[in-house]
């Protein structure tokens, strides 16, 4: 018989267990921390019918949309969180109580050219607070990224924030308030593209020599958090706009001090602009600091209307998105991340022949009762391949039940780790597992 | 502006964030208790090249699977999880480690035809243990499936057991060999139809009256676990596959006792069949006593070779899955789930005016930093609304701080159980939380 080569779509990617708990475990982080923080949770259809999603019109990102037909139905898969986020919320606007803390946490689909470390089906893990009036929310964003990155313990990372009413006020007082978001896109591809080709592209725009000489020193505006505050204060801008972009960037600065986020992990930048035009506050980017090659790891901002291609009531908030498939591909290709814990459970449980199954079943249970992972190894085959077994999945101990054993109603346990194997009753056994010590 | 109206496509569901945390807690009962049997998880992309996941070809469900053209590529929706898993393991087969213990929770798709109940999009929830020769392994699925419905609390539940090797052998008995798929799956149906129409079916098959009364007769068989094995053992057939088949389901009843799973929660039950044609072993279904007519809500069985569409080497294992969409819509329509506690975090906390917020933001950090789930409600508005939305999303506690209690250096906390408000300093309060106490 020709058998079908088993494969998976290009552009697709798939774990082996030991890389698959590691994954988890990120997803677990981010989950609970999210949950610690009051955001309740939201699981979307991950396909909706055409003509909702994609009411909005959205350019580049609608090319790579995988769209098809179905029965009666035009259906969609859903390309990021925030579409599908805003048609939920309209959808069940009457039974939702604002602010709405809200995560979402799934999997999203592009088909986009197949790339190293780009993929067609990956993770978004978002959080938004929707319908909120108060700007003391957004320091709610990056006080929770700072508390996943720190234990994602990547290394110290940047959190890296800026208000677009600054920008656009800034803009308004030069004249360019026409082609403000042209500008704004540009600001955004700043650290990417080469002076030269940001020049061109910026006369395109029509500016002229000046204006592109003050956005380029505005823009570079350096110093610590203090002294960005001082110096944009000390700018010669009149522009309601601006004050009051300065005025939050400001307070979100003084919020982020009260939440005991460190000083050293966020950092204004008058560069980050975010290219999305329905960004009109607060903005973030965060960068790793030994890995600013992976450009923004986590971004997000404030929004005026999250919902209004759904729905008349204005809905204002603010949110964050880490794309976790993308970062755990990066960091395991940089070394970063070494799935090497294969195992879940701690223990694995041996019986040396059937006539110990019994004592091996009743041991499993027991352990299990008491909180301990444990699996069952029924194979019946030499103890040279079940130890081999229990080092290759990654076991913690290895509990060996054979004839001895039994009579002495005890068990042999061994400590993978240093090779050494103790007979103990299945109570001092369960006493050791359960402290993780060494034998 | 005209108003998209924001719905999702027909058959597909999703809840609100009560019944959302409710459901996921039902996600972390099954995922938690798989990993403390040493399952190691899964999670294979939704969409699978057409060619791969329909090569075995599909019948009924190929009807139903969404399939569609990308570019170069043919692609398919999974539509359950069992094809992934096998297609998982012939492309990782010399990268696992066998037994393979694996866990697969995820989403599947099926354009059925919309029903009460029915949805095009939801969770299977499947273990595997997949390259084990040892028959011991059949217990650990009911013995995992006892303690997942008994942490579901969803009242008491039945496991019905069977071999498909003594309904194959009783066939053989009755030189039923030719017909016996079709024998077995109208068995598989006995319950859900009429004994005229089981008899006209059966008649179909050319069965003689003498062989139907006998079919009807065998998987009659009743009584406790010992009785009909010892009825079993009394039936004068001399197929050896019968023999076989009694002396592997005589053993699993007799390990399940040792695995300490009470008598009262499994049974053997010669009418459970299984459809499916590559069950070639024990198989198993489980029925809520309260809820009968709900069917079997989580079902497996033994199969000799998973991955043959994909591989040469035979990988016999045995698996269960649970349908938790479908169960958790039945249980809420019955009454059995009422998914009432909205919040997750316990803890609220409230500045009365925007002097307090520093405090706050200070104190929301310092509970969160000692274990205690808080969100943080800045909306400027006065403290009816403020108490209304603490008890719309169902926090335990408000922390409300105020003037007075900034200058107290204290916060007064409200139990919004009693209604009661007590002023507490910060150290006393987290004790309160911690403790989930009344005031």
């Amino acid at each position: 018989m020709t058998k079908n080569k088993p494969r998976i779509p290009s552009g697709f990617i798939e774990y082996l267990p030991a890389e698959q708990i590691e994954f988890n475990r990120l997803l677990d982080i981010v989950r609970s921390t999210y949950e610690s923080y009051g955001f309740l949770p939201l699981d979307t259809p991950v396909m909706e019918l055409s003509d909702v999603l994609l009411a909005k019109g959205g350019g580049e990102t609608e090319q790579q949309v995988y769209r098809f037909e179905r029965g009666h139905n035009d259906l969609s898969l859903r390309f990021d969180l925030t579409v599908p986020l805003a048609r939920y919320v309209a959808t069940h606007e009457n039974e939702l109580t604002f602010p709405f803390y809200s995560y979402h946490i799934g999997k999203v689909y592009r088909a986009e050219r197949p790339q190293r470390g780009r993929f067609r089906e990956f993770y978004q893990c978002d959080i938004d607070i929707i319908g909120s009036n108060s700007h003391h929310v957004d320091s709610i964003p990056p006080t929770v990224i700072n508390e996943i990155f720190e234990k994602f313990a990547f290394g110290e990372f940047t959190i890296r924030l800026n208000n677009r009413m600054i920008l656009n006020g800034f803009f308004e007082e030069l004249g360019l308030h026409e082609v403000s978001s042209g500008v704004l896109r540009l600001i955004d591809k700043m650290e990417k593209i080469s002076t030269d080709e940001l020049n061109n592209e910026l006369e395109k725009l029509n500016l002229t020599k000046e204006q592109i000489e003050q956005v380029l020193n505005f823009t570079g505006i350096s110093g610590n958090n203090n002294q960005i505050i001082e110096r944009l204060n000390a700018q010669d801008i009149k522009s309601e706009t601006f004050k009051k972009g300065v005025i939050k960037l400001q307070m979100l600065i003084s919020a982020l001090r009260d939440m005991g986020v460190p000083e050293s992990r966020f950092q204004i930048d008058l560069k980050i602009a975010r290219g999305l035009d329905y960004y009109t506050g607060t903005v973030y980017e965060t960068i790793l600091n030994d890995y600013p090659e992976l450009g923004s790891v986590c971004s997000g901002g404030r929004y005026d209307n999250l919902a209004g291609t759904y729905t008349d009531t204005e809905l204002p908030g603010v949110g964050i998105s880490i794309g976790l498939t993308r970062l755990f591909y990066q960091l395991k290709e940089a070394g970063v991340i070494n799935p090497n814990r294969q195992a879940l459970a701690d223990t694995v449980i041996m019986p040396l022949s059937e006539e110990q199954m019994p004592q091996a079943l009743t041991a499993a249970s027991k352990l299990r009762s008491l909180g301990i992972a444990t699996m069952l190894y029924t194979e019946n085959n030499d103890l040279k391949r079940k130890l081999r077994y229990a080092d290759r999945i990654g076991f913690r101990y290895a509990v060996l039940i054979g004839k001895d054993e039994t009579e002495k109603n005890s068990i042999s346990i061994k400590d993978m780790g240093s090779g050494k194997t103790s007979l103990l009753g299945i109570d001092d056994a369960v006493k050791l597992i359960l402290s993780n010590g060494s034998i």
